[in-house]
């Protein structure tokens, strides 16, 4: 009786007073948001509230519960409660469960039996809003998909709902959850994003470079034995005329020898802040004895894993749009509303990519076998390198096959960034830990054309071409046009 | 009649409305601070005005103002005015010129002839308030420095007090000065007060951060041409295993060369924000043809320039204190008030150090040798390399030839470092420039502590001795006892 169970306790902690405004170098983000839920079914429980230490509220979350629950004691924590936990069940703090990567992540790892918490702001739908951009695939909110979730699983999924640079709300989420792993995907994670202009550069860096702090900073005084998988970038290390190794290389220099932080020249605001983050982290493992795993993760391509296609309320996000888009899924979004693939200038831009199914088989062989402590190992996280030209080649051919007429054109390149170079990544760390790659082949592509194909009519054609020069961004805010 | 020229044309814009508050997880630093200074001489002049962009007024700043300024027209830019202006004089604005090296630099920049802008928002001052801790000589307040160096040499020193973290009026001091060079000291600088407790820790990031991004922008939108000098640290590099280049390194590795950045290993939140630093200017150089000049500093030591020296209101800070106090200037006020030396663990920690009279010497050489644009040049600026047994050593010898009774202890080390490790550095660019040293000496020491037997008497013992761990650095805002 699955359907019984899309039942939900949901709440809304407004603040009593709340004074908090950004400083006027930020985007005006808000740090946590209140949330409002219909209530389906008695009683309302208020499952978390604030210690009196300020007048301001943060803490702001909601769950869904089991029947078991509702039915059971209304005194205690959810989490006890949980018919599905069992003692030993691991428990995995997802922040930014609710974005690309997170949610596809957050379901698998449930779905693996693992104790999941999603953490997020919701930030990012609120740039789609913002942009005037949306998902080619419908989504629903994050409440709906852990409801339905649960009816389907019987799995609960707890959801903490706030900005993880307030440290209060943080403080909360990481008392109230007590996490043996933390999966950090919560950072604003586009490079054109962070190049709109100087108020979207400075909220990058400061959300993303604080935000980790934060974290650091919580895992140290609450669960200094929690594992850290943050989400790295292979835009990190930029384009060497060296082979790129997996976060460090063997120096010989004047005689002597050391193994030494590979040497980052990332591209873009965003990226640069992923490198500071990398700074940030292996201090504190060294300084503090915290355990890291840094995934430097390639490009992502496709829309569905097991989890997310099991019903529509549980589908992910698909990006196709110049600010948020990545090569492969918008190439295949232009190859089916008749548009030609966008090469941005010559296209020997060479990248390693990955299905997001092994984006999520990649986070959980990281959690099921942590960093030691005090140990900050880097993974590059990608399964295939391909240069923009070889994925238009591929679209067009996957394309054709399908009766798609499809054409490349090569327009003015918005970044700057080398366009012809050598480009040879090393990745053998996840294999290793026994990661079996889902290869970019002719089904896949089929599989994306299609999805593409059947939301055509949801296609925003004024989204498709690049809009942010990494050259051009100015200082003063950029508006975006209806 | 030199005393007739210390007027001043002071202003205080003050805010209509202001309800500008900082987010939590960060110090309760000011964006800017009303200034409010007594009127020797008519009239009072409003300097610069807001525009209407908003409600709130961050843009605050005093000139000392020549008597020809007084007595001329009352409308136009102050500096069009100052009559030591020549038409060619080399624009060079101080950011952070208020602080121990910043002051000393701008002096010296001044009496070169470089018309000069000190920007300061004077936190370093409240961080001695808030933490308890003074300079061991007084300092005069920056508006009567400014108004004493008018007097005896007749060159003016703008001075805007904001803070750089605040577009606003970073904007509205760069339109109104126009550098040709920005010297960009306007950093939090002290590891210690980085690793006192989450917030500041948080504080140091942000703020250095996001200043030296918004001195980017500036450069970018308002004056393209404009060289920054940005002063660095040598503890960027860490301590590798391997010689220490300037800023690059050409490897060779599985056959193929290229030269990189050199590998980064910061070993506090102050001195991985100067990394985070170096990393954003280097995109910046290369994406929008910036040119900046990285000045990696070793730790500076010494009072006294050939300008502070010329007045008591021109006096330099001299920090022996555990947050700000630097090796060899913490050792002299040690062995003057009869206080053990503290040595932090085994004192082979190797550093590179420098006179504060290289320190000017190094900076106009970089302004006078400006970067090409497009340029990310790396100088690591200093002299010799000393262990801190090594100091102490010199100390004792020096101490003794004063008649002063010198011991050493070690104490435990509060930071997480290498206390016997391999190190050279190199440091030749600066030399190549024209750098013409101040090796350490006997005469210096001697002067060193000369200094600080003369103001023993303001010496606070409790000050002394290390008070932050880099262990127990904790979430929680730590309280400082009285």
């Amino acid at each position: 009786m699955a359907h019984l169970l899309t039942v939900s306790c949901p709440l809304n902690i407004s603040s009593k007073s709340r004074s908090y405004s950004k400083p006027s170098n930020q985007c005006s983000i808000p740090s946590s948001i209140s949330i409002s839920l219909p209530i389906f079914k008695s009683p309302l429980k208020k499952l978390a509230t604030k210690t009196n230490r300020s007048q301001k509220c943060h803490t702001i979350y909601a769950t869904a519960v089991s029947v078991g629950q509702e039915s059971g004691s209304q005194t205690g924590s959810m989490s006890d409660k949980t018919p599905n936990k069992a003692p030993n069940r691991t428990k995995v703090m997802v922040i930014g469960g609710d974005g690309y990567c997170g949610w596809a992540t957050s379901l698998h790892l449930s779905n693996k039996n693992y104790e999941v918490a999603v953490v997020d702001n919701l930030v990012r739908r609120h740039f789609d809003h913002q942009l005037g951009l949306d998902s080619l695939t419908p989504i629903s909110s994050i409440h709906n998909r852990i409801r339905r979730w649960k009816s389907l699983t019987e799995k609960a999924i707890q959801l903490y709902v706030g900005d993880i640079c307030d440290f209060e709300f943080l403080s909360e989420a990481f008392t109230s959850f007590k996490p043996d792993a933390v999966v950090h995907f919560g950072e604003q994670r586009s490079a054109p994003f962070s190049m709109i202009d100087r108020s979207r550069a400075v909220y990058t860096q400061h959300n993303n470079v604080i935000g980790t702090l934060n974290v650091l900073f919580a895992i140290k005084e609450f669960k200094e034995d929690c594992h850290l998988v943050k989400l790295g970038t292979m835009g990190e290390y930029g384009t060497p005329n060296i082979d790129i190794e997996e976060g460090y290389l063997t120096i010989t220099h004047n005689g002597r020898t050391d193994t030494l932080p590979y040497p980052k020249q990332a591209s873009s605001f965003y990226h640069l802040s992923k490198v500071h983050d990398s700074h940030n982290i292996a201090f504190t493992c060294k300084a503090w004895g915290i355990r890291a795993t840094d995934l430097n993760q390639g490009v992502v391509y496709g829309v569905r894993t097991d989890e997310t296609a099991m019903h529509e309320e549980l589908y992910n996000r698909f990006d196709y749009d110049g600010v948020f888009g990545t090569a492969l899924n918008r190439f295949c979004v232009q190859a089916a509303v008749g548009h030609p693939l966008t090469v941005y200038g010559k296209g020997g831009q060479t990248r390693g990519y990955l299905d997001i199914r092994d984006t999520v088989q990649c986070v959980e062989l990281a959690i099921a076998n942590p960093a030691k402590r005090g140990e900050f190992r880097v993974f590059n996280q990608f399964t295939e390198q391909f240069s923009v030209n070889e994925l238009a080649s591929l679209v067009t051919k996957a394309g054709q096959n399908l009766g798609l007429e499809v054409q490349t054109i090569s327009v003015p390149n918005p970044r700057v960034e080398a366009e012809e170079h050598y480009y040879n990544a090393k990745h053998t760390k996840l294999v290793e830990l026994g990661l079996k790659p889902h290869l970019l082949s002719d089904s896949l592509l089929d599989s994306l054309l299609n999805v593409a194909v059947q939301y055509k009519d949801r296609v925003d054609l004024k989204q498709i071409m690049p809009s942010v020069s990494w050259r051009k961004i100015g200082a003063k805010p950029k508006t975006i046009a209806a």
